[in-house]
């Protein structure tokens, strides 16, 4: 939710002449000599995004990275380079401090990447941690959220959302990078996200860029009935750090047979033309208008 | 001395093969596609580096860009895109954010960039903000810390040090990034720093890094004698943010008689064989080494 603030705000305020795309995309796009670049920046909060007396501190290094990770994979990219800055309680343990960049190191390391540099300081406020990574987009060029197209397969990978937070995977997934090269290596992606603000909200978000209607199938989501008290945060949770992306419908039938990752692919529904997005039950006789898709612009 | 901590830290961890230069100069270089790219990051917390109620937000802004662009400054480039990550207090006004946001964009446009991403993200915490900003290196490469040689003369740019915070100086300064690219369009330049943590601290580093002794001239730093008891502030306040560096005798000859910006430029001492930071005072007999140089490595 946050996070739209400052769209909102940046909305007004214009990017620089480097920038390809700009705010509003899970990365930004700079272009300097010819070649472009995909850029992400995240900063994690004690006690919002993580709690520091209940979680180790690699992990919070680790998942600091990772979040930046996932947004470059959203764009199809790879990442390059890792830069972090730490706001430091001043009674800080200066070991904490090594296991939270080991943490980082660790989860930059599995994707090819060291740390590139960073700012430290001390201050009497909670902790906090910023990491801004670069990365190389895949040849087809970086995916964006606006290119959904009508009759689009809708997909996403891994086998469950929601309850993120309660089960730790919010803190050790791991990015989908390696999932989102073989895709783009091997068919055109026409949109894609990452799920870190909930499906509903996300899909929302692919379906607004696109200006398409998303119609998802609940029984390909959830076992779960739409009555049922936990049905909602399959849809609103967050976190789960999925890829929500579309294709077309062939693409989707080569992409069902030969996706190899353990995490799985599952279709999830169609584009249309309109708008918002709407699930069909299958039980239900006509689709009703997600209710808990989050903020809207 | 907080960034010579994670520096301590980060010398253990590996940077990514895309890094040339890495951690331990003002901006770490990274090559993508054959073009190299400087990355600077800094974070700005309230009641360290400003007090909230204390300074406009556009000030706030401001200077969390500015010390970022004196960081690609130091490195001789020029900044191509700007990203800011907020940590915001619940109870803080929108408008007050819009404001920070204005004056970081009012900074970014002056040297021809816009706001090109962020994160924001509120907590019960206090404000704290993070800038990373890209550059484009000048066509001489970058400019590093280690490139003093023998008999360079060492040159300042601005009329005075110290008293930074209490002259306001740290949140209105103008980071020296027209007068860098002056210099290098003219001539080479050995080795060059920003002056943050205070020219005995930052002459040390270039120093340090060049493996040289720098010999400075105490009565052209400073009107004050070595027993004043203000004599100290010179040289260690910091947040001077003025260009220190390294050149030939013959081209310091050149640059004092023909440099056309208002802060003016002075040489302040000269680069010997050895190591260490010394002061000669014009009626000391010989130097003495300079006692408040700050972390050393």
């Amino acid at each position: 939710m946050e996070t739209e603030l400052v769209n909102w705000i940046l909305r007004d305020i214009p990017a620089s002449p480097a920038s390809v795309i700009g705010n509003g995309d899970d990365c930004a796009v700079i272009c300097q000599s010819g070649s472009s670049q995909l850029i992400a920046t995240d900063m994690l909060l004690d006690g919002t995004h993580f709690l520091s007396e209940s979680i180790s501190p690699e992990l919070i290094g680790r998942k600091a990275v990772a979040v930046n990770f996932s947004d470059i994979a959203a764009m199809g990219g790879r990442p390059t380079s890792v830069f972090i800055s730490l706001a430091v309680p001043r009674a800080t343990d200066q070991k904490w401090l090594e296991r939270v960049l080991k943490g980082a190191h660790d989860m930059a390391k599995e994707f090819g990447c060291g740390i590139d540099g960073g700012d430290t300081n001390s201050w009497t406020g909670k902790f906090a941690i910023n990491v801004c990574v670069t990365g190389k987009p895949h040849w087809r060029g970086p995916v964006r959220r606006s290119g959904a197209l009508k009759g689009d397969a809708i997909m996403i990978t891994g086998q469950s959302l929601g309850g993120s937070l309660s089960s730790g995977h919010h803190a050790t997934f791991t990015p989908r990078l390696a999932e989102c090269t073989w895709l783009l290596d091997r068919v055109p992606i026409h949109s894609m996200i990452d799920v870190s603000d909930g499906l509903g909200s996300d899909a929302t978000h692919l379906a607004s860029a696109s200006q398409k209607k998303f119609l998802l199938d609940s029984s390909k989501i959830t076992t779960l009935r739409p009555n049922d008290p936990s049905y909602r945060s399959i849809f609103c949770d967050g976190e789960d750090f999925e890829l929500l992306f579309t294709c077309s419908l062939s693409v989707a039938e080569y992409l069902l047979k030969s996706f190899p990752w353990p995490c799985g692919l599952r279709q999830i529904g169609v584009v249309e033309d309109g708008q918002g997005v709407y699930t069909r039950h299958k039980d239900g006789k006509s689709p009703v208008q997600l209710e808990f898709s989050g903020y809207q612009h």
